[in-house]
């Protein structure tokens, strides 16, 4: 169940969703992903000392306030607030996490939370309304469920400066109905994130606050899910599967982003090695600003690979740009430039870059980059 | 001595001066620092070749065509170009040396240039010629010498694509009547580098065609110049004034740049750590935005520093803007607003970080991020 209300966090109208709480009829197996950035928002401390604990039964979570460099008054807000959260609850404040998202270097309106929080209201319909009051510039929520022959799996996800990963907070909370043990679950979450999440980010999980959790209740009965067998199986696809999807969305809802650009690297000597190289030419302002402008500048996709770290030896490399080849043995073809361009003006452009060294591959979703994102980025909190 | 002409590869006009020559009217001993990319130009591949010899007389560069991804023919066609500058001068094509910037994966129009090159002239003054020859979207050529009681040191530099350094191509060509010990000269060059051009960017040296030469051919006669001497000492402050100087205005003129960044911090564990936290936050989207909107989200800087890699404990560290501190103990502090504001709207902004852990010390340069960034590099190629 879930609900949120409008406390005046995001702004004094009244008018957008800003405070929600996200509940479990039941504890929670839970586990959790957090921001790998040495500054650490107050909710993420909080969230993972509570986490340790393993079972929880709500997350309470706002917009418009990140909590983020304020010290110890930062804590005490962030506690409070779990308090607050389950006293409307009737639950203990231990089985609540937190997690915000907004201006770092603020303080929480208190007031406004105290005031707001008691009036939420819970529903099983009530997260469409959860992942509206998390959005921060995302244009529009984010959201999936999946479901399988054993168990549902279901998500929301804000996240939408997405241009520069590495400093906007995604928020993504995942919940299933399945019975999980633990440690599976902890494992699954971290793999899942391996091959999404963290493939949107040029360093990994990197803002003050990014938080993923999933949440697991067990209600739809059956035997506790382990490690090895058919059933992880299915909830680790399922599960990356959710994860994936919400990863694209966040790409496509990227701030100032006109197009979803998904980048797959092959070939490759290592995972790592894709995975680096994928990341860095999705990050790339040059590759995003000549996919803002349709221009099949493909040398600079070439040239991010290239710094990336990733092995790579340039007279091996094989370029595509959605099923146009534009370089082979590192040196540009003949191709039908007015068809690419048209091409690049979609809404999503896959680019694939073969390294012809090794049998590794990974992919990455990024956007492309327009004066839109320098509007959104120039005036955030004046 | 130096010369320059329109050869037509920038564009068809024949406005542009895009070809030119840096010759010495001696033998020079020379140092260079090269890209550190996997996919390395043509002119690189050869120019630190033919350097390994040590002894040179002249460089030849281009504008508008960087001769990147362009494989065997590539080479050949540099190698050609310094055969064809070396018989303008009447020298050894081995004693050529040769750089390029300009768009990748393009084959340089050897006709043109065939044409072209026989027309150069060379003058003492040539110099402003040639560091307009060089500029591709710099908006301003960028010239320095100076002068000590022993030598004098000068150069020329382009580079405008600081917005995100790691992209764009770098050239810089120093010079220096001083007679320097060859294993000196390198070591001063590298040393000078760490300080200056490396502190404008997020990986290093890594375009596909970085390249900074310097070449010193002694004719101000004097004992040669040896590590551990005095005249070492003074060479390598002039020689570090004058990268600074060149990597500072290649900053300002940034494309899209409306201020130049200047981020110092201090009270790190290590140099390494100084570095590396410095160039993370002036190479931030996030920070650059918020210098170019005049908006004093110092959260966005801490955030930056955190997720640099540099050791770092949030509650220890103290940041200002300009004079003004903005933060301490890892907590804004009460300060006036206005008056910030003000100050970032300024040509120049400072900031200060001090992590309160150690000694060390770094700066770090780079722009602020507008509109116009998005516009220059939206359509580079098409």
């Amino acid at each position: 169940m879930a609900g949120a209300v409008n406390a005046g966090i995001k702004d004094g109208t009244g008018q957008r969703l800003d405070l929600g709480i996200l509940l479990s009829t039941k504890t929670c197996v839970a586990a959790g992903v957090f921001t790998t950035n040495k500054v650490k928002a107050a909710p993420v401390l909080l969230s993972r000392e509570r986490l340790k604990r393993g079972a929880i039964r709500a997350i309470v979570m706002n917009s418009g306030c990140a909590n983020a460099c304020t010290g110890k008054q930062g804590l005490l807000d962030a506690s409070e607030m779990t308090e607050l959260a389950g006293k409307n609850m009737g639950i203990k404040k231990e089985e609540v996490i937190i997690a915000s998202t907004g201006v770092i270097g603020r303080m929480l309106p208190m007031e406004r939370i105290r005031a707001a929080l008691p009036k939420i209201m819970f529903s099983a319909a009530g997260g469409h309304d959860l992942a509206r009051a998390i959005m921060t510039t995302d244009k529009v929520p984010k959201e999936v469920a999946v479901k399988t022959d054993y168990f549902t799996i279901g998500g929301i996800l804000k996240g939408a400066g997405m241009i520069h990963p590495d400093l906007a907070t995604m928020l993504c909370f995942l919940t299933t109905d399945a019975a999980v043990e633990p440690g599976f679950l902890r494992l699954a979450l971290k793999d899942a994130a391996t091959v999404s999440f963290n493939m949107l980010s040029i360093d990994g999980d990197s803002s003050t606050n990014d938080t993923v959790i999933l949440m697991a209740n067990g209600v739809v009965g059956g035997e506790t899910i382990r490690m090895g067998s058919h059933k992880a199986k299915v909830f680790q696809q399922a599960l990356e599967k959710v994860c994936i999807y919400l990863a694209r969305e966040a790409a496509r809802d990227g701030e100032g982003a006109t197009k979803l650009v998904e980048v797959r690297v092959s070939g490759a000597i290592s995972l790592h090695d894709a995975q680096v190289a994928a990341r860095t030419i999705v990050s790339s302002s040059l590759v995003k600003t000549a996919m803002y402008g349709a221009d099949p500048n493909w040398g600079r996709i070439l040239a991010a690979a290239g710094r990336s770290g990733a092995a790579l030896e340039a007279d091996k490399t094989e370029l595509f740009m959605g099923d146009t080849c534009v370089a082979k043995d590192g040196v540009g073809v003949k191709f039908n430039e007015a068809a690419v361009v048209e091409y690049l003006k979609g809404k999503e452009v896959n680019i694939r870059l073969n390294l012809h060294l090794g049998k590794a591959e990974a992919m990455a979703w990024g956007c492309d980059m327009s004066e839109e994102y320098i509007k959104t980025n120039t005036e955030y909190t004046t």
